[in-house]
């Protein structure tokens, strides 16, 4: 992580620790999971990632003035979630990764079966874990529904789809940001918008909130291509340059990694603007860090 | 079907009619769905199936009195997700079914990776196709949570998993009975009692209908059991023989063909006995003759 960015370094770091907590008590008031179905889940789940989606989620609640034991079942779903889609992303027959995170895939340490069941057991108690909230019932309504349309046919698994029909074809900035669109923005714009729906923030906020996610989470997948084309696999703790390998449409396949870089900037600062009625509330400096630091990243 | 049985006939036909047409239209308002996601979606969610859990769904809802544009979005997520765990139970690292229905499976008609997703996009759009439902939020919010946990860890996919690890292990009553009850009991329960908290049931009217759907649910599963020993591949629409062959734990292995006969009759009584209170009701012929069916069909 570059220098600077105190603010969103620390909120990161809080909000992964209350969040992995969190997950741990969610899958401990499940005991009568299969042992096998449990070890992979938490091999997955507890492999070290970001939390950015949590991070994101829990920002945007406190941004808009909401109660934290409200938000926090948000933001555990959304990680659930980006956990499941990285399981199934990974499988034979999709990407075929045997490394995330440094350590082997799941499918790779439970086998192929297993692997997708707990993918699926990890987005079904996703659910599960949002409606039992505290928050208000209407709001949880409409966060499961804004998570429900993010992560799926239209969002997040058609963006797979999308990926998968698209390798070999010909780049283009069109159809690299479709699939970027779906594949990654709307589960980053989901996380944003969970948090503030259950906070209880206005339409008009979640308009803004909307933005600032949508925004940040292209950038956050501009970036990622340009990670892919420039790290070493001890950077990226993944097999870097095996998205251009599988010919898959990056945004640097379409328009070469000097402009991709400029685009992802551009991207960032538009997601910081889409804050500016926010200036002065509790997390608004977190949050424009966060949309800094998606973009000056090192894996 | 053997004869007799007019009101649940009549009640499987109208609501397989009403549930396939709201599915149709649920399809139709994702219209950026990926063409090939779709037809695979399609593909599975409209090849024939019986539509028990929805007609389960409806009819428990309409025995409580409830509004049944109310409890419709439960019974289309019901279907989304059953549908699901076929694709997914078929798969080639899973049982590996190319015939299902008397159709392709969906990863032989679609590849494999596709079949992945659809199922994944089917069990995430129902929980949005439930949370679009108009009952009360905190009916809406208690049938999500209701049907998470039954369909998760601790359920459906936990018991695909015990299923998986058992194949090859010793046959026992415990043991069948342990996996019917989350593979196959635990939706089956999930579907009357989502049309029952949607229709705005009591607690006590939930517990009768939660004993009913738990016997139903597995008088249905070891009368499977009794048909896969039994039945030729022209009247299954699927391999007859197939769990035997694959050392799958049924219940005619564990205690033979007579027993789990007499057995699946005396569940089914148990699901009847557990409505006595709704006798009179609207749908109370329904459901009693939908659970003598489930233990008289010929598939």
């Amino acid at each position: 992580m570059p220098a600077g960015f105190a603010a969103a370094r620390e909120y990161l770091a809080n909000s992964a620790s209350l969040v992995e907590a969190e997950l741990r008590r969610q899958i401990e008031v499940r005991p009568d999971t299969a042992g096998k179905l449990r070890k992979a889940m938490e091999h997955s789940l507890f492999a070290g990632g970001k939390r950015l989606r949590p991070a994101l989620c829990l920002a945007a609640g406190e941004l808009v003035g909401g109660r934290r034991e409200d938000v926090l079942p948000g933001a555990c779903a959304l990680e659930m979630v980006h956990t499941y889609s990285l399981i199934h992303d990974d499988l034979p027959s999709m990407d075929n990764d045997e490394l995330r995170r440094g350590k082997p895939t799941c499918h790779v340490a439970f086998g192929e079966a297993t692997a997708i069941l707990a993918g699926d057991a990890l987005l079904t108690e996703a659910f599960g874990v949002l409606a039992s909230s505290h928050a208000e019932a209407d709001r949880v309504r409409r966060a499961i529904a804004i998570l429900s349309s993010a992560a799926g046919a239209e969002g997040m698994v058609g963006g797979q789809q999308l990926d998968l029909d698209g390798e070999g074809a010909e780049a283009s900035v069109e159809r690299a940001s479709a699939i970027h669109e779906k594949k990654t923005a709307a589960l980053i714009r989901a996380a944003v918008l969970v948090g503030g729906v259950l906070a209880g923030a206005s339409n008009v906020e979640l308009e803004e909130l909307g933005r600032y996610g949508q925004s940040l989470g292209l950038a956050f997948q501009v970036a990622d291509d340009v990670l892919d084309h420039t790290s070493t696999a001890e950077e990226m703790g993944k097999s870097p340059g095996k998205d251009a390998d599988q010919g898959k449409l990056t945004y640097v396949a379409a328009v070469g990694l000097k402009a991709a870089r400029k685009h992802a900037r551009a991207l960032s600062h538009e997601a910081v603007a889409a804050l500016a009625a926010f200036k002065g509330r509790a997390t608004y400096r977190v949050l424009a860090e966060l949309a800094t630091l998606a973009v000056e990243r090192k894996k």
